[in-house]
């Protein structure tokens, strides 16, 4: 689930489908070891080529067209689910992928799968993938880091360089990621995972203005038969699913650098080095996702009596609001007691009603999120957090109104073989990185029921070099993954 | 100041204004002693008439027109200061005073005096009062309660039953004793009180929508010279204020009833005991406030650095939401270490920044009350809050943004005179009563420092008669303080 106030990127679909341009490498100095001769790892399934540069300008124009389909004036961007303007960023998405020359295809919720078809397409299918929903206003940082992103065209990136894969790769546009309109987060990626309770829900579910998910799809062009089942996909379709996302932490931002070869290998560009320079001083280019933390997240109300803030005397009080206090405070300590640095939870809401300054609080609202990479532990806290609220209800003569649970994800790990792929084509373009946990939740959380996963951080405020990198790793990755020996130029075609 | 959700009497002015109606004592049997002879009290200046009734049914055209200057749909009534709805009430009641035979004059922001002339007016005056403006859909209550209440037509009160007063008696419509509009509550008494500051601070006070209180004022009638100096009274205008309100608390109707001669006296009327009788069972009738506690407000925000809920660790965490819940825990602990039971504090307001589930707040607000009868031992604990709040912003790594004393008013104590009065005039009616604190402010507080000052206190939730013993008591005590001998019929002329 992107963070609303962070950065967020929308722009893996279109880097995906503009890929990446490969350049020739400089004359080898033959007296340095190369950098599997240093590491002893096994390189030969990775793309040899040493620097790939990411040309943003040339890109410029196509995010500046996604990003004009915003229900908020420019820089922002206001993208709701199944609106006239996500009808029109679909669109706009699908004419790339059709130019692009993939296949295109759309499920009963929108999710869009642009398939680059492979040199033995029986084989299941290398993807990635990402969403183009934007909750309100947060474009203005989405427009921004378009313009700094790759942006050349998918055709040039296809054909123009030769590159051909052996497994199919396909891009996945996810539907409604963001829980703006229906609050469902990952809506898309849940029901391709293949969520029963989801998929009969939303036959039921409407937004705030009482529109239903099934008209609103319905409007958009989906949801023709009414049956998401059909929506949920085969164990053996993809082999490998690996996305890119900006951290939405402050890990490798703040992390000592760690440079790997920075003054071995200066056969290097003058680019790539550059690079490396900036990162020394400023972290770690690279985050490799090993797990992603579960998610769950609860709601509480508690009421009391209410009354005069001056009238009602302390020992006739039963105050919601002191209760929820009480409970936020428990919810930090619960967390602290599992003495995992894991473990997280946090009340973003906290609401109390009436509201009013001479008013004791006569109802309170708290919203808890609390996640971890082990699902037991979190279920331990959520446990505690249960108990506490109970006990702090009884303690105070307030009622516990509601305690609801709204969703308890498992968590997720990144499959070992792609962790290695990733690693490797971070170390071949000589980038920094750190192994690190997801702590927020992205559609690969639920892609990991149905392909082995793996994700790549790139840090949230970092200089366009960043973004270019990540976006390097990953098309290394998914050439890797791709399975086509490409240890030499031999899969170019020119 | 008027608790929101409670009941909110404005029914004061137009109570005062048909004031009441006196009936004739039953025969008495002369085997049965006195009050007087019972209590060895002194009686003789307390009107000796025994019984009164308060007719509903006759006012309540008056009350129903009152509550149609609205500006929300009946049965609610919003009645914002200075809007036209108030202009609108304001000449209403200035008719009502007016046909009363009450001479009418206003000060500079809108409080409006209807005096009944003494016989000897050059006596400073006994005054009364309460206020007109309705926080949004407050009138509900008022309305309904409107309704049940006296409501005679005071030309008939002043003249019908020849009551004649030595000292005058003034009736004071204070302006914007809710804060609504402009943030400041119980504006036309504090400036009674002489509050320079607030005379200087009013010209550069502004309104929501930027709209200043001069201007509003303007566009009301008033403020004509820009100076509110001119508004403070002279200290030797009043030898007596007295106001009856609602308690806004429980206690009224939680007490175990004292009655007083209930059984000793049966020759009230059936509708004086039955009245008694329904005390017996649900409480007291009449509260006696001996001081009004000492109210301060205090507005914190924290700041803290955000992030989101799964990516943020907890050791890097500055969560300003978990610094506002210590403090509002913190408020609650300072106070019961006073050890006084006339101590009270309250969060009434929390609000955290962004308020997402998936946000650690960035910032949190909270706003406090806290009062006290004894204004020190309130302002120790204003101080050990202040200082909880360092140390919470220190401990978590939170900055302290604001920590804003509101206001810090003293608290008032009702006059013994006064007291007596309101005492034996509960007394001569036969009511039960108890002495007790006024822990929610009213203009009282600031006419306190005026003239010697009382209130009196009927049961929030009761039945029509308990109003009605409300208005007995206050007319009873007007008479007694306009210094009349009245322990005869002589002063009515019928």
């Amino acid at each position: 689930m992107a963070f609303r106030f962070s950065l967020i990127l929308h722009f893996l679909l279109l880097t995906f489908i503009v890929f990446i341009q490969a350049q020739n490498v400089d004359e080898r100095d033959p007296t340095i070891k190369t950098m599997e001769e240093h590491s002893g790892y096994p390189l030969h399934e990775i793309l040899s080529i040493s620097s790939f540069s990411v040309d943003s300008l040339n890109l410029q124009k196509q995010i500046d067209e996604l990003s004009s389909f915003s229900d908020s004036p420019a820089p922002s961007v206001t993208r709701i689910l199944y609106s006239e303007n996500d009808v029109l960023a679909r669109r706009f998405i699908k004419n790339l992928m059709a130019h692009a020359g993939l296949s295109v295809r759309e499920d009963a919720v929108g999710n869009i799968f642009g398939r680059w078809k492979g040199s033995e397409p029986d084989l299941s299918v290398v993807s990635t993938g990402s969403h183009i929903d934007a909750i309100p206003y947060s474009g203005k940082y989405d427009g921004n880091l378009g313009r700094r992103i790759t942006n050349q065209s998918a055709n040039d990136a296809l054909t123009g360089y030769g590159f051909k894969p052996k497994r199919s790769l396909e891009v996945i546009m996810f539907t409604s990621e963001e829980p703006t309109r229906y609050g469902i987060s990952c809506l898309g990626s849940r029901l391709l995972a293949g969520s029963v309770s989801l998929a009969g829900a939303l036959k039921q579910t409407v937004d705030n203005h009482n529109i239903s998910f099934l008209d609103a799809a319905k409007s958009a062009g989906y949801a023709k038969n009414e049956d998401f089942s059909n929506v949920f996909l085969d164990d053996r379709i993809y082999s490998a699913f690996v996305e890119l996302h900006i951290e939405q932490g402050p890990i490798l931002e703040n992390e000592g650098c760690m440079l790997f070869y920075s003054f071995t290998l200066p056969f290097f560009t003058l680019h790539i080095y550059k690079c490396q320079f900036t990162l020394s001083l400023e972290g770690v280019s690279i985050g490799i996702v090993t797990a992603i933390a579960a998610p769950a997240s609860i709601k509480v109300e508690f009421g009391g009596s209410g009354g005069h803030a001056g009238a009602v005397l302390m020992p006739q009080r039963n105050d919601a609001g002191l209760a929820a206090a009480e409970l936020a405070l428990a919810v930090e300590k619960h967390v602290l007691e599992s003495r995992s640095i894991d473990t997280v939870g946090t009340v973003g809401i906290l609401e109390l009603h009436p509201g009013a300054i001479n008013s004791i609080p006569s109802k309170s609202h708290v919203e808890i999120d609390t996640r971890d990479i082990d699902e037991k532990r979190r279920n331990n806290v959520i446990e505690k957090i249960h108990e506490s609220a109970v006990e702090i209800s009884k303690r105070r003569g307030v009622e516990v109104l509601e305690f609801k649970i709204v969703n308890q994800d498992p968590p997720a790990c990144s499959d070992d073989s792609i962790i290695k792929a990733m690693e490797s084509a971070t170390q071949v373009l000589n980038l920094s990185y750190k192994k690190m946990i997801s702590r927020a939740y992205h559609d690969s959380l639920f892609m990991a029921r149905k392909a082995p996963m793996g994700m790549i951080f790139i840090p949230c405020y970092k200089a366009p070099e960043d973004i270019a990198n990540g976006v390097k790793v990953l098309a290394l990755t998914l050439a890797n993954l791709s399975n086509v020996n490409v240890s030499s130029q031999a899969a170019f075609s020119s």
